[in-house]
């Protein structure tokens, strides 16, 4: 069987490791080529060590007839712009591309433009790619998915907060205005050093940020959101940073419109449709999701609860922001592309405790 | 000048030792007798090893005519039920306690009986002394406490959502119905061993638990939010735990009723409502509370956001779950109660980092 | 192909969860029975929800003949002492077990009465195996578990000792007195709370126990660090509990003999001793182990290092030790005694970060 | 009673932020200066929000003779090299200093510069004050403190290792080769965000670095430890750094010579030894240190163990890095500078949990 030549553009950052240790495990695949900016020129595994004796490849700087020539997929783990600058040039030459930045994730220009863009780069760099870009939730888009030549990898809390609400979105029983309140691993804040991830600053407390509408994943979370409900649905998000490196809770609060359901209902509506997703498990009622139940795994468990006394409905997230969040979901959408089972690499329990 | 003499019942557990740290810093109290059921008889630098070469005390059974012989003031750190069979004996003695349990926080009867009742224990141990017992919120109630004999101290969750949202309920500017999302420090969940809090079960991970009207607290805080509101408030409350010892960081969400303010308005009321109190401080607009920064003080940190996109009201609140939700906050109310400067001994600064 | 049936017994603690992980990423192998004490009668995934929608297998109570119906080969996962009767009945039934408790792993029965025998239970429970089992160190005894029907797998402490100074021993370049300090990770604890583990205690601190000479790991150490050396071999072990989950990091102390060497020979000793391990990585000079490069894998980290000044080796070594300590190595014994590839199921890098 | 007016040179690190908290307990003291570089013209608020509401003091660039003109007394807890610059510029205007930096921990010139030396300054900045300066270990050096305008607080690690080692060194039985096994909190490495203390790096692992006489401490350790012994001592030192924000725990590793003692021996000579100071609790026998129980206090717990199978002993001693590890000690240093009660301000017990 011939393996899949897979390129791995922007492998020193944690969403790049992370590609890498799941393609290790892939039966179908062969990593060919590893790059990125400031690392190239080092071997692997003194970039990531836990990479000593598995892979021995050095990180190159990016070129694009290079990978074209050398690889048949590509996964881009690069920060937005210099992704789509990069994704562009593979795909001209007809790569096939999963990327994890945000700039394929929306579809609107305008959007995508109002929230990255700076005053040094006003303008989308490959605005033309939009259309073809397909959303990488494959529980919501798995068949566009599996046509797909270029996948928009979703951000780690728009998956959270996505796979909480959907069942509750897709048949209207809610409000249109839902409160997002997650809860983050501090690997979501990147690999490089600073000060709101330096250890003795956050090792031992909780804090929010980005609130009311400052982070950049409330756009990705309304237009996914909006599509399910086939309404206009708008979320206010509070993201926080947890003394921990992997894994995001996400708490989402919504009002029940409508018919008087019962706690039941509720159970049953997310039961039934997350039931052929194999990813997805819906706790049963009275359990609640833990992010370190899915830590290192590609799975999200998703539990609804009704407040009787007051009328209020939470569902719960779990997942983990580098794997399901992030590289896993890549993997999964990989997979489906090529026609191959989804859960290739990605079937793995979590390494709890 | 002569000390108070103080007993403190109930030492083995985190709230008593915390108490014991705080009155060890305090000037002008002495403390005389520390009881505990079965760390009775020991040391309690063996209990404690921290208290090493600080204090040398051996724990003792509580005995309300010798505590009463010994003692001017008791500080209850008693599990619910069993202390306020305690507090009863000691009120008959005339001693002035601070009961930190649930059993005088709530002013209905039937409400506590409702939500700490059980099959063995339907009834409230002493219920003549609810009307007696003033609710230690020094913030909303310092008349009162500073002319009580019982004061009850608040909860760590509810002085943590109180805090937040008392300046919006005050002028009336939300709806009725609060989300309290609650993150907290595992020391909230006692010195008892249990799965809940064994380190490799939630030391790298974060959940929630008790959720939707579960939690025992929940009582507590629409009590104090429809007494500050004029008006019956009801809250959804979402606690969690957090891999960290110690703190609470609260997010209050609420919607907006009433004219259209701005963000300054908004924070301006917070400013107002605060500004003449020592132990909370009202961050200015685009910083937000972080737990690490009041650990180990009686202080909380409040900011006030509005998201503007959708209209929805964000307060967070930061203590130190042990401190202003527990002991410093009850060592606060006991300096009220004898007409002291109420920052004797838990006027410090967090410990951070 | 068929697969080879494995049995569980003792699937409830740590171990057993991490040996659950690994064989389902096992191609040859099929998960057919698992049995427990108190958790016999649920279901996995209610005990350890990491396996929800995973493994649907109820627990069981554990009965020989049942197992030995069933199963081909088991892994035992049991407290000490109660193993050794579980081993005693599978392998009187010719199923192949690798036992992870400490009942196997000391080849002399007065030795084990020394260490773990109590006044209720003096004696071992079942000595006639004791010369039928093989010390489950792949790196040390491949043959001899090639040939094995009972396997003892190592301990943690242990594996991370005796693959830090091996190669010195062989050589003999060493003075036989040599200093453990190993600090591990809380999962070392077991499931059951206990003070010792309960987060407030020790999530935000660390501490040594069971010093100079206390701990059971001991003898074990010395048995087979006497044996690579030809010589009696002493330790003076100092273990620490360490607030994160998973990993043992291990210095071992050694002073010179013999001819004066360089650092690079020490270097070299290293490279070549474990040129041709699979799971065991010599770090380039300057650098050193840890445990989050290991993390969930079953791999070794191990450096050695000289301090010229004062004429001192260290060597140091980081695995997990609930992988490459304990149930990975189990699954890479497994996999010798079937004649496999040894890395089935194991082969996986750490999941940092 | 009029205060001593204190400057703070250097309030922008952790050691600076640790002298205002506890310089704010201080009944004797006033902070009226403020200093650092980058952070210069921001309110300490902005810089250390846990300052709010309690110190509203604008941070301005250091100039020697404005804090001449406004302080009596200076800490300077600089990065050294820098920090003998600004000391002795205070020196010269004959403000008494306690210096938390390096620079005048060693007594050899030249050993300083073999080890501090860099290409861009070989020469320590202000040698003349060497032979002015005391050592600011008050168990060791208290007199001498005392009638001192200059003193060096120690380092954390040196700390840790001297006050495990002091009491077995004086009495010269144990062989001068020892070996420090240290762990620190990362709050050791400061508060410039790197790798090295990023939180997905370390939240979760420990690691060994700087080994083997690369770190810096060794030579400090070195030079008191030979002044106490009354003989060249020389030390093996490996430090790591553990997921925890504060505290250094200490394994010293000795080997006994002259005659045959038993544990309780060795006990004696501990308790004897610190019998009279109050901020060093010897554990009793059978009882080991834990960073948790000093955390944020001036103390230190030291226990001394006899490994009497193999003929090691192990002195093992906990303290907090920023408190006793280095600003409390500066503290209880001033203290006794100025003739005071050596506790002032640096009392307290530590914040368990």
């Amino acid at each position: 069987m011939t393996k899949l030549r897979i390129a791995v553009v922007g492998c020193s950052g944690y969403t790049g490791a992370e590609l890498l240790r799941l393609l290790l495990l892939h039966p179908r695949v062969e990593i060919v080529s590893i790059s990125a900016g400031r690392a190239a020129g080092k071997n692997i595994a003194d970039v990531y060590p836990q990479f000593r004796g598995l892979l021995d490849l050095d990180i190159v700087e990016f070129e694009a007839g290079k990978v074209a020539a050398e690889a048949d997929f590509a996964f881009c783990a690069l920060p937005h712009a210099q992704s789509a600058r990069v994704v562009a040039a593979l795909r001209q030459r007809e790569i096939k591309v999963v990327d994890l930045s945000a700039d394929f994730r929306l579809h609107e220009q305008e959007v995508y433009e109002q929230w990255y863009g700076t005053e040094a780069e006003p303008i989308h760099p490959a605005p033309e790619l939009l259309s073809e870009a397909v959303y990488g939730l494959p529980e919501l888009h798995r068949a566009a998915i599996q046509g797909a030549s270029l996948v928009a990898a979703p951000g780690c809390y728009p998956t959270s907060a996505i796979l909480a609400l959907a069942p509750l979105l897709k048949v209207g029983w809610i409000e249109p205005l839902c409160i997002i309140d997650s809860k983050s691993g501090v690997s979501g804040a990147g690999r490089n050093p600073s000060l709101a991830a330096h250890f003795p600053e956050i090792g031992e407390g909780v804090r929010a940020y980005k609130v009311c509408g400052q982070h950049r994943h409330t756009p990705e979370m309304e237009q996914e959101m909006s599509a399910i409900a086939g309404a206009d649905v708008r979320v206010s998000f509070t993201p926080h940073l947890v003394p921990m490196s992997r894994g995001i809770l996400t708490c989402a609060y919504a009002r029940p419109v409508g018919a008087t359901r019962s706690a039941e209902d509720y159970q049953r509506l997310y039961e039934d449709f997350y039931q052929d997703e194999a990813f997805v498990s819906v706790l049963p009622a009275g359990k609640f999701p833990d992010t370190a139940h899915v830590r290192g795994s590609n799975r999200a468990h998703v539990s609804i609860s009704l407040d009787e006394r007051v009328g209020q409905l939470l569902a719960i997230s779990a997942i983990d922001n580098l794997c399901k969040g992030s590289s896993g979901q890549a993997i999964q959408c990989m997979n489906l592309m090529q026609g191959w089972d989804e859960s290739l690499s990605v079937s793995g329990a979590a390494s709890f405790p």
